[in-house]
């Protein structure tokens, strides 16, 4: 991927970050776990958003086939400190967001839908 | 677990199913991936349900924890065919909903919550 599209994606994530006070830290992130984009504050760790990311989307998409619920398409973690947000980039990828327990979900997973369409011709 | 208890548990369950149109079918789950109760409809496995509930809820828990969101509460999980939603029920089990595509999830996650709550009494 070259350099000027990972520079696209982290504005993106940016302006997405910008869009609401509650979204902490956002990244994409490949199917096979590794960070293709993100903007994380400092103490919080890449690898650590990548590896649960993949392991989410991965029994996500199995959960999903397994009862019936079609193509996954997007998760959530609630607790009781916060939210963990995924949404699937195409087939490759998916946006993770870490969000405030405050946070008003149906807000944050609209501006994450427009972010995903807008990082699906980047990654694509 | 008494056998009473039981049939109260999948009365809460039924209550759960009639309170919106949109939830397929519900479970009860222990945090090792068994039964306590469930009302599914034919063609929808126990052992399937149980399994995933306690798959997801075992990863949930851990990226949760890992991306310091605190405890564990709800899990979504939103396919093109519909929703898996699971609510705990104190620390031992988890409420697990199967909901159609066009569900309202606002309600549909009150109507767990106080279904939860009337669950741990029984379970505890």
């Amino acid at each position: 991927m070259s350099n000027n599209r990972t520079v696209l994606m982290v504005k993106r994530l940016r302006a997405l970050q910008a869009s609401t006070q509650d979204v902490e830290s956002s990244a994409v992130v490949s199917v096979d776990g590794l960070i293709i984009a993100s903007s994380l504050p400092s103490g919080v760790e890449e690898d650590r958003v990548s590896a649960m990311s993949a392991a989410m989307l991965s029994l996500g998409e199995r959960i999903s086939g397994e009862l019936g619920r079609g193509t996954l398409s997007e998760v959530y973690i609630h607790g009781s400190d916060g939210y963990v947000l995924l949404v699937s980039v195409g087939q490759d990828a998916v946006l993770t967001v870490l969000a405030r327990q405050q946070a008003k979900l149906g807000l944050i997973f609209l501006e994450m839908r427009r972010a995903a369409e807008d990082l699906l011709e980047l990654v694509g």
